[in-house]
């Protein structure tokens, strides 16, 4: 019996609040609107962007939320000019858009779109500023127009993916955000060519994806920075071949990185957010062909600070949003090379739980254990 | 009659303190040594480095010194090893040079030569450590191992272009610096498509130069920025579409530029050095997509600074230096680019002296008068 049109009741875990351990509760999702998809999700994971908000520590607090925005699944019905997808397709909904019509949708370079581009504070559907989620006729708020954490979601078209039917969902759900976000911004932003050095600031989740570009690309050496030496055993897995912690050294890391290699890297990829990270990630980098790329999000009153001659010296400094891909167009792109054995993802699935124990994925977050850990919708 | 492998005595220009007119003497310029090539200078024009060095000021003093790096004129003997270049070669001496052995030479994107990168501070040739120029055994500082405000001059190999023996010397002669540094700037940097649009910061010789290069790259709007409003009626020739004068504003001038293009052009090049003006062409550029490029050299105690979303919202910030050209490789094209007439160079060349009034082209650039000042060897 179709589902569609209906109001599907169905389970979801709730932020009542900031910082409380998320309730799984019976909610009402509503149809899809016009250019909306509902989707069935079969597996999520958790974002550290998830914790962000969750904990919601300095921003404007909006709960009851449902959060989530790394997940896998199928569309159950699509609303009212929808012509991309249909019911049973396989899809990852993505946390910012593609509406393929305004300038950056229609540039070759960014995928910063007008339309759908990241929004934060947004707790309604753009369509008409209500939410699809409520309990008994109360809203609830939804999270980065994605809100995976329920069996079945309303989307934006333009933040739906549609992807190989044969890809495994409880794996390349992990290329809903972070991991396309740090392969992406080596591959597609850094772009080190074969043979060439590459140093990853950050061997978190995101800086192993960005590792995992640099192997793929063919880099010599991998130079991972993390001031936590407990994660070099686990970064060999991905590549990185030499580490350096900033506390083992009485200079600054840049320095360390240039004596190591004979002046500079050949790439930097900085994924930790941290403002002294990013320089340091930025003057690393060897004069005359250098790229530095900036991943990481930084506090609100961080200033970027550096002599101009580092850049006179023909290094270049780039930041990056969501590893430059534009989500609709360029992700199927993506899954396929996990389909080819190109690229790898199951070595960043280091935890699984049922839906039931979501709140252990936040647990294990929290303790910085493991990279992602995926929730099972369906157990 | 030869006069290889002897002391040439000719007439130079020479520096004999900070600040005070340059005097015409009679020079002994003694033969080229290994990888030296001795040159008859034809036509040499002035440029701000000349003065800044001439004026010597917060600098180590290195008198008496021949000034002079942007220069043509044609081979008269070559030394040891030299198979590149034979006499009667034309040439234009660079400030800086190209061993092609070095790994900035070998890199397909620097410029940046171990060897032979620009020097400042050095005043005799790196052979031997000595200078070629003297006058009754007293020898005369280097500048820039090129020193073109003399007849005769010896110059490192690695810092000759040879060109087209057609091409008229007293025009190309000012492609051995400025104009190379900010047409490269634009066209081989900031590589704005056609029909985009570009902001250019300061609008003396460099910033007109990199203004040519938007007209030739096709740009649909070149929008220039200058402290001085009498420089808009000139900059129209070059292509400059608009005129912004921060000044007239009371509000930084990239939100006017971001405001009058509708979020911000799509390449900028700075080519003042002021910080100020370097922090607004990096912000007065789109995200997406905007790449803004610096040229213009800064105070040494300067600190570029800026917010690192401006840089996560994909905007890229590069530097360069003789606008990305190598010197020996890339300056020979440049050259029959004036030739196909595709580069205009005569727009540039403003005035002209004979060598005998070499101190009026200083005049003419300290009170800020014209573009090029050419200086005619034989006159």
């Amino acid at each position: 019996m179709s589902t569609a049109a209906q109001v599907i009741r169905c389970k979801a875990a709730v932020a009542w609040e900031s910082g409380k351990p998320l309730s799984i509760e019976e909610v009402e999702v509503a149809p899809p609107q016009k250019n909306e998809v509902r989707i069935k999700i079969l597996f999520t994971s958790l974002c550290h962007t998830d914790v962000y908000f969750w904990d919601a520590k300095g921003q404007n607090p909006l709960f009851p939320r449902i959060l989530g925005h790394e997940a896998g699944g199928i569309v159950e019905s699509v609303g009212e000019g929808v012509t991309d997808l249909e019911p049973g397709d396989h899809v990852l909904p993505i946390f910012t858009g593609e509406c393929k019509e305004c300038a950056h949708c229609l540039s070759e370079e960014s995928n910063m779109c007008n339309l759908l581009r990241i929004n934060t504070d947004r707790g309604e559907m753009i369509h008409d500023g209500k939410s699809r989620f409520s309990i008994n006729g109360k809203p609830i708020y939804h999270f980065l127009g994605t809100s995976t954490f329920s069996e079945y979601t309303v989307v934006h078209v333009g933040q739906v993916a549609k992807i190989n039917p044969d890809a495994p969902l409880d794996k390349v759900c992990v290329l809903s955000c972070g991991m396309s976000t740090g392969f992406g911004a080596t591959v597609n932003v850094a772009k080190p060519k074969k043979g060439q050095s590459v140093a990853i600031f950050g061997l978190g989740a995101v800086g192993l994806a960005a590792a995992e570009g640099a192997r793929v690309s063919g880099a010599s050496r991998i130079i991972g920075v993390d001031l936590n030496p407990s994660r070099f055993e686990q970064a060999k897995k991905f590549g990185v071949t030499e580490f350096v912690n900033p506390k083992d050294h009485n200079k600054p890391v840049q320095e360390v990185i240039a004596e190591m290699t004979g002046g500079g890297v050949d790439r930097s990829v900085e994924c930790t957010g941290s403002i002294q990270a990013m320089i340091s990630a930025f003057e690393c980098v060897h004069d005359g062909w250098g790229v530095a790329v900036l991943v990481g999000v930084p506090n609100k009153d961080d200033a970027f600070k550096t002599h101009p001659v580092n850049l006179l010296n023909e290094r270049t400094l780039k930041g990056t949003f969501f590893g430059n891909y534009k989500p609709r167009t360029d992700i199927p792109a993506v899954v396929e090379k996990y389909m080819n054995k190109e690229l790898e993802l199951d070595k960043f699935i280091t935890h699984s739980v049922p839906f039931s124990e979501i709140n252990k994925a936040f647990e294990l977050m929290l303790a910085g254990e493991g990279l992602r850990c995926v929730i099972r919708m369906d157990a």
